[in-house]
């Protein structure tokens, strides 16, 4: 561990009081652990108290922090050329493409690139919009598409309500959830069979004509891990053709590997029309983004303008670390062994788990990304906390989540839930470590368990 | 110049072609340069064809390509940390944030971190509505403030047609603009009271209780470089005022010293409540953008959550080149050279330019921001160019700017305007070079003149 210096750290969270303003929150409320240093799937603060990440950050940094490859790569780079406008060509960008192209699936071979998840959202939508001269976007209740006006009118969850009204003509449905259901299923070939038929019912009622195009996460992410049921995503591929409207993968938080796939959609054969990328790509080591498009709706602008961009569309830099990460996961195995560590590994030891816990009503994933389902009884299913609880309602799960942090263990929590979703590099070993940390401190859920 | 290669452009054009999807463009119908490298105001193709810039790329490159300190901070930051989630305290984001607060007007000490302007102004607008408790934006035709459906409804010009409609309550006012006056003002005085009893006037109309903010571009950039007349920006402080307004100043292209200014709100000695940047903050060597926030929009949130965010909001290596860009503005007094290259070169070079060509109906910017308004007639005013002119109407504008490609420069073009935007870095010399071939070009522009 480097850099620990609590006299440092004292002052690098006086600058950040003072001067900081943070992402969803309370500005007089949090107290930001400042960070000192990070490696692999470690980060440490100014007193040398160290973590063990099983957040990957917000789900990014999937080759953890500071990789070789990546690092000298970006070092490279900067030393060439930091920065060039999108209306040039650059052999950095050019190859990213083309390595993304490599693994995407189907006949999506054009990326349109941006800085954020959010921003390939709001492209994703428009360019729907414009293929298909049709004005609604389908999208699904526990879901997150990001935070500006457009991705967060499609975002179906709390973090929305504050920027409403945002963008027009977004219609809500409900995705499959077997543990959780909106139709009552009995089981998941039920849900699956449900969820489609209310999809349809809902699009039936809209007008198929008047709809450009339906975005769902393909494994739900922040609202869940939400897996679909087999033959969800084929459905939802089918209802779209049937009617020509644009389906949309958002794949910020799932694409590149987290659940042991190039593209999530590849775990069920499925061919989107438009996917929507950011995180991994590249780990977040320098801020990139962007949609994969399929030669059908790129032919919509090849002789008609396409009325959006962005000052750094295809960065140099970014899209350096972008080849650089691409080629550690090949030259790693990293998706062979996120789908290894899944089944050998993360889920085995899981579902121990919950046999252990009366608070853990549900376990569900797949590759390194899980969710532990937190319950007061399995029975009634009765949410640990409540649906968006804060303050006092929230403390069943802040003291989970404390006790991890006391063990060394980073946790994301979200709602009732603690998902395990640590960077794709983390070993047997350090996923055995933690997830033993996590066995210590349900028994702090536990305690809330009635009947 | 290095890596002169015609075969390696060739590739990277291929790629590029078969691959990358380009901003505003139809993907067909372009022919992306590729570009080898760049260094200072130059970059150079694969053929070995140099360029001088006169753009700044997109008016981002404030301190020119590659500049040594800020390239050997993005290294060594590679080194030390690449990202961090925005929920922790980062040093490089404290001492950014500090540097911002030192140099911003007034209150405004407190920084949001965004990826790019588009997403600053989409976070403004959330602050504005939730601070205010109230819905309507007021923007200005002839502005162009980011391509999300938040920043795209509100931008007054073509390239927000295609995403329309995207948010609701946006509220449209024309802007003063001496030269085509929406007031059929005589003289800039009455201009700039006639702009303000427009502004008053709407807001009646609109209900002022109704009215969360009004955004503007200090000084309007890729539509005109509209400087405001004296008494334009006071006067809509004063308004905002009034009515309890947020006033929000949209400073992505000319904030941090493109006027002579840190921000060019300063050169008015007036105070918004929100100020938006991106582009110069560091050059754009790596993705960064953010809102500056005052005091008492802050404490709106102090103990109500912001319901904003995103993932690489305070992005360690964004913001560790942002320090170092700073830190180059403060050593090479970037700020000071601006304004007096502005009023012994720029200003008194192109002035001179407007007397030989009769197409030139008017010079105006301040700084190292300019324009150059092309007519058919002094008289009439006639534009060398129709409005959102394309293809063949467009011709003329093109020629001039093939005439300034060939002879070495590249420019600045939008609508019937050539603007000069130079990296501040700039030399006297190299300034005079750039300004002698657009005196050559002008006379493409010349054959047009009709009496």
């Amino acid at each position: 561990m480097t850099n620990i210096d609590p006299a440092v750290g004292k002052a690098v969270l006086a600058a950040d009081r003072k001067h900081v303003f943070h992402s969803w929150s309370a500005q007089g409320l949090i107290n930001p652990l400042p960070v000192a240093g990070a490696e692999g799937c470690y980060f440490w603060d100014y007193e040398g108290n160290r973590y063990l990440d099983f957040t990957s950050q917000l789900v990014n940094t999937n080759l953890g922090h500071q990789h070789p490859k990546v690092v000298a790569a970006i070092k490279e780079q900067a030393e060439r050329l930091c920065t060039i406008a999108p209306s040039f060509a650059n052999d950095q960008r050019s190859e990213l493409a083309r390595m993304i192209a490599e693994v995407a699936p189907g006949d999506l071979d054009m990326v349109f690139f941006t800085n954020s998840g959010t921003e390939a959202v709001e492209n994703a939508i428009r360019m729907a919009r414009l293929h298909t001269g049709r004005h609604k976007v389908l999208a699904a209740y526990r879901s997150y598409h990001g935070s500006t006006h457009g991705s967060i009118a499609l975002t179906g969850e709390p973090r929305r309500w504050g920027s409403e009204p945002a963008i027009p003509g977004v219609v809500r449905f409900h995705g499959p959830y077997p543990y959780r259901s909106a139709f009552h299923a009995a089981d998941e070939r039920e849900e699956c069979a449900r969820a489609l038929a209310h999809l349809e019912e809902v699009i039936t009622y809209e007008g198929p004509q008047t709809v450009a195009a339906i975005i769902l996460e393909t494994v739900v992410g922040t609202n869940g891990v939400l897996v679909p049921p087999d033959g969800y995503l084929s459905g939802v591929r089918e209802i779209c053709d049937r009617h020509g409207i644009v389906f949309i993968a958002d794949e910020v938080m799932v694409g590149f590997g987290r659940i042991g796939e190039w593209f999530a959609v590849d775990a069920w054969g499925v061919v989107p029309d438009l996917i929507t990328f950011a995180k991994g790509v590249n780990g977040g080591y320098v801020p990139l983004g962007g949609v994969v498009i399929s030669r059908r709706i790129a032919d919509t602008f090849r002789e008609r303008p396409y009325p959006g961009g962005h000052t750094y569309s295809g960065h140099p830099l970014a899209c350096a670390s972008g080849v650089a990460t691409l080629r550690v996961y090949h030259e790693e195995g990293i998706i062979e062994r996120v789908r290894r560590l899944g089944e050998e590994v993360a889920g085995p030891l899981l579902r121990e788990l919950a046999e252990r816990h009366p608070s853990v009503g549900e376990v569900r994933g797949r590759g390194l990304m899980w969710a532990i389902e937190l319950v007061r009884n399995r029975d009634t299913r009765e949410m640990l906390v409540p649906y968006n609880a804060s303050g006092p309602a929230a403390e069943p799960m802040n003291r989970v989540a404390a006790a991890c942090k006391k063990r060394g263990l980073w946790p994301f929590t979200h709602f009732n839930r603690v998902h395990v979703v640590p960077p794709l590099v983390i070993t047997a070993e350090q996923l055995k470590e933690g997830i033993a940390i996590l066995d210590e401190a349900l028994a702090v859920a536990d305690e809330y368990v009635t009947g």
